[in-house]
């Protein structure tokens, strides 16, 4: 995935291009820059962060991409207001985090746009007010939309990494000020097409990669935040599972049957 | 080029649905909503703007589209700040009021695209600091715009009405905070093809339509810049001709020998 939008990291370190781990004389190379799955890595400084020691880490974890890609993406990219109206498309993690973003603000109205209706549950405690199921609108969704928020949403939010999903979060938010923000990660054709009038109306088009948080600067006060019981992370955490499952941790993932997994 | 758009306008009054004009007896209708090319008009009573009865109507006529249009994208929808980096693709009247606008706001530079360098001395009145003729580049222009830039450019504005140029515009613009503004109506093919990769970087690409003013509250004080020479009008206006000669002024045009023709 990170391929074909040309993120790609270099498995090495910035420094000497080299990489910190080898098994039996052999370079083992820094998955994604960062050695997600190793129990310890080495990263360069500037890109370590210092939280609180009484943080737990097995929560705490979920902050360092779709909690707070989701937190971030409401207050810092879209800075939604109070009393203004939402619609999320995808409900997995990042969806979610932007519903509960939303419901901190004040937002009055949180659609919630899913084809998995087993998510609904979970998504009324993070503040979505109605779900919309495409497969069963008779009528294109960007026009369900826009009747039950009165002509558009203030602010869409394409959680799923679609691109078709983008022209249809623009269409779905209101001419003037409707602003729409991608967060989620195309796994195929990354090319968006939008038609030129929803832009000429006004509409906005804005992306948001790890929701506009500056991690080393940013990340503590986040921490800080769920310690204090402003943000929920817990209740983002469905199953927890030792390393040597891990392949059943992505099955699950994959069959929308787990939030997240730790 | 506003049906392609969907922007058409109705030839008749909103309240009656009725046209106001008439030859011997057949209704004649407004065209594109106000009756551009007619002597006296009517128009609805909340869309009239009562302005100084000191300015001359031959001048401020240009604040009803292109200059008004170009100033507000800079400033309304841009909001261009102090010492920022700027690139116009298209040295037009929106193009050039779109210079107006960054010299204004005190850009330290600001790039014109234009491949017809008759356009170029005009330019630098209106703030033009470097031009960059695409016929004349050996690389990609956003390449080139990259480098003199230092990484891309703050702003990019999209002054043509080419939705190819809409792309080539975001990759312009700085990854983080790059912000391209797209006022021009295309000709053809309306649909915008963008990487979604220059989203997920933090770019924005917003539209403009007439520069994000309300014409009955704004335009008013924009006629009183014009009075207080703060802002530049008679400039653009190259060509004044009378109205039997409307189809030499729209060759003018076509010819790209005319900036303004009153």
């Amino acid at each position: 995935m990170c391929q074909v939008l040309g993120l790609e990291r270099k498995g090495v370190m910035h420094s000497d291009q080299r990489t910190r781990f080898s098994v039996k004389g052999e370079p083992v190379y820094h998955y994604c820059a960062v050695s997600s799955f190793s129990e310890y890595t080495v990263v360069h400084s500037g890109c370590a962060v210092k939280v609180s020691p009484h943080a737990p880490l097995e929560k705490i974890c979920l902050l360092s991409c779709g909690v707070a890609a989701g937190l971030g993406a409401a207050w810092n990219v879209a800075d939604i207001s109070k009393g203004s109206t939402v619609v999320i498309f995808g409900l997995g993690t990042v969806g979610l985090a932007v519903a509960q973003g939303a419901k901190l603000r004040g937002a009055s109205q949180i659609i919630g746009v899913e084809t998995n209706p087993e998510k609904y549950e979970k998504a009324k405690a993070f503040g979505v007010t109605e779900f919309l199921n495409p497969k069963d609108c008779k009528e294109p969704i960007q026009q369900v939309i826009k009747r039950i928020s009165g002509g558009g949403t203030d602010y869409s939010f394409e959680c799923i990494g679609d691109t078709g999903t983008v022209a249809t979060a623009l269409q779905s938010c209101c001419d003037g000020w409707g602003l729409t923000v991608t967060l989620g990660v195309p796994k195929m054709k990354p090319e968006i097409a939008a038609h030129y009038s929803a832009f000429l109306s006004g509409k906005t088009l804005k992306g948001s990669l790890f929701g506009g948080w500056k991690p080393k600067s940013d990340l503590p006060s986040l921490v800080e935040k769920y310690m204090n019981k402003e943000i929920q992370i817990d209740e983002f955490i469905t199953h927890d599972l030792p390393f040597e499952d891990i392949n059943k941790a992505f099955s699950l993932m994959r069959e929308g049957k787990c939030l997240r997994c730790v």
